[in-house]
């Protein structure tokens, strides 16, 4: 027996105590990837600008690159006369200078000459001959361009740590030249799903009284979406040796394992036997306060996070959400101050009206349809051991611990049961 | 010179005559995928259930197993008698028969012997001897368990085709033993960005006059994102011949072809150019009324979809979004009565009052925040040709045609860029 003897008494956890250990967890080693690869990835460190943007003063219009005094005043009636001096071409590097009292034709995004302080956009001019244009508005300095680093200035702290690095991210730091971004490395995860009913879904037909195992393929599919690699999945027979040596082996080369436990009364004892057999292991969480899913087990061996979740399905897909998900964010060097919003939750309003007891966090499934232009969540009610619930509901609500039900009306918050693509 | 002739003088279609355009697109062919690679995918036809969940009459609470009618009348004062025939153990399967007046123990999940056709809760239950319970409440024919078929009958239709398989799903597949499943081929996307200021990525430094590709890195993305495979990302110099030949060699593997122009001027032309010399080609649109982005293209080349873009990065992300990605989902089979809501769009209430001008749908981008528990959707303003836009803008929304601005506190939907993952 390796691991120290794990404390059995330890009190259940509130919802937000849960959150706040996975706070606690520690982010997982940087790895470097090219841009093209970077998109989704979690930044290790903060991004400085290495470069000012643009490099060069740009016009932003169609036009003539003027001095902006020569204009002024000028007017349908009482035009500015400019001698024009050429044109600039797009892209070409320009060294020659704009003298006074002359224009010089630019295209939008084309650099402007030494000596400009503005553009004239093409449709307030008009050429009277070959060496002559008309100018009927009068410009200020800096109409239609940018100016070297007017639009991101060297220096700038344009993303911080722990950023997770959307399209348009990825398009400012190619426009920096930034060709490869430190990241945090994605984290492993073992799904063991066990239970002496549970067989395998190859299984066919399944004998009487055993159901094939739905847990890893949700979990699984839960865990990637979220940015997770599955390098283990995997039904286990309800027993302690066996599912001691699956966790120790997972435990080498991967950061979290997930053990989903059978309905069978016996594999929540198990998996606090598995973690006292474990070198270095720490129950941190013995239970949460919340609805369904109280038997939730969050422990630590060594650096790996290790989660006992629930074996019913939408239980054990609800719980994943809840704090698998949030723990693997945390892995990434996350926290939950770093999103404006998530996409894996949508504003709905409650169609029908949803009992709950004071004093106790319930997690309700819901289905979601569009109705007169907003998000309606109809609370999906019936047995919970039903497995059409799980492709009923497009994610839950959560009634809080306080609050005695919620009335049909109500502004919810639905947490879908992933994040990425489209839903359904 | 092997195309025909295309017309150039097309008229400018609204953005819904471009989805009706994109509407009719045929769908890739079909593969089979294991359900663990499943989740994400669309599925080429629908799912028929191939058996009866349970299979088999399960308990669906700890307790024991019973004739309904033999606990009728029991109370706390007046218990219900029961002789005790033994315990099913998780997973058996259970042969023996109930006999009347007997009762014997079931865990949540196991089978219930032939006979029973209730459960009592252990909670309502007391041990008198090794051999006797008393009953302390009645149960109904049909409590506490799940009859053969009462979750899913054989027969029924889950999933229509043209879903994309979420985590759920996946489950509730697994739970019916389908093992492989026909979903359709992801479409494969080449990105080309194109322009004479345009130099790529690595160019460090870059020559004045010259800016770095953006284009190729935040469209690639955006498709990716979406379910798209991104098989060349390149940029190319705007030379007709060239890009005609990119394009042509392109067409040979890629089901879609993404043109991002550069802003010079030349390059909307090109695009018609390199469409009259490819087989078979057709311009479908020349010009939408959006703004911006009015000078996006789209044509079919044989059975290939190609796009061209504008090259101003916030617009080619608004039209990659607007149309470019529901082609993609179209080519999956999808179309836009499947989803009742999409995760890559958000209610939202406007910070700030939008002008508009009557007679033309705008597309305004927005910096998405969360304030009392709200979000609130910021207007980006500025001069649109700085990429700082880029990262500032969670998304964009749409002032629809015919409305002369919105004002502030409006309730608004936000297109984010992209669909997956957590934002920001």
């Amino acid at each position: 027996m390796a691991g120290k003897t794990v404390s059995k008494f330890l009190k259940v956890k509130s919802s937000d105590e849960v959150l706040a250990l996975i706070d606690r967890l520690h982010p997982l080693p940087a790895v470097e990837v090219e841009l093209a690869a970077a998109c989704g990835e979690v930044l290790a460190l903060s991004v400085v600008a290495p470069e000012s943007v643009p490099h060069f003063s740009r016009a932003t219009m169609d036009g003539y690159a003027v001095r902006a005094r020569d204009t002024f005043g000028a007017s349908e009636t009482l035009p500015a006369f400019l001698e024009t001096a050429g044109e600039i071409k797009m892209g070409e590097t320009v060294t020659r200078r704009l003298e006074p009292g002359t224009a010089i034709g630019v295209p939008t995004g084309g650099m402007l000459p030494e000596g400009a302080d503005a553009v004239v956009m093409v449709e307030y001019t008009y050429p009277l001959d070959d060496k002559t244009i008309e100018v009927t508005r009068p410009v200020a300095p800096g109409d239609n361009l940018l100016r070297e680093g007017e639009d991101i200035s060297v220096g700038r702290e344009l993303f911080p740590g722990g950023w997770r690095l959307r399209p348009q991210d990825v398009g400012v730091l190619a426009a920096l030249g930034v060709t490869r971004v430190a990241v945090r490395r994605r984290p492993r995860v073992a799904v063991i799903s066990t239970g002496d009913e549970v067989v395998p879904v190859g299984a066919s037909p399944v004998p009487p009284g055993k159901i094939r195992d739905i847990n890893s393929f949700t979990l699984a599919a839960q865990v990637e979406e979220a940015g997770g690699v599955i390098g283990l999945r995997k039904v286990i027979a309800d027993d302690l040796a066996l599912l001691t040596d699956v966790c120790r082996q997972a435990l080498e080369d991967h950061d979290v394992i997930m053990l989903s436990g059978g309905s069978s009364v016996g594999v929540r004892d198990y998996t606090l036997s598995i973690l006292e057999h474990l070198h270095d292991s720490e129950l941190l969480a013995h239970g949460v306060a919340v609805r369904p899913g109280k038997p939730t087990i969050l422990a630590r061996v060594g650096e790996k996070v290790f989660w006992g979740l629930p074996g019913q399905p939408v239980s054990a897909m609800m719980i994943c959400r809840a704090f698998v998900l949030p723990s693997l964010e945390r892995l990434q060097g996350r926290t939950s101050k770093h999103a404006a919003f998530a996409v894996n939750q949508l504003n709905a309003v409650l169609a029908r009206k949803v009992p709950s007891v004071h004093g106790r966090t319930d997690y309700v499934p819901v289905l979601l349809s569009s109705a007169h232009g907003r998000l309606s969540a109809e609370p999906v009610f019936g047995k919970s051991a039903m497995i059409s619930t799980l492709a009923a509901a497009d994610g839950y609500i959560i009634v809080p611990e306080h609050v005695e039900g919620l009335d049909q009306g109500t502004d919810v918050l639905v947490c879908l049961f992933s994040g990425p693509g489209k839903a359904g």
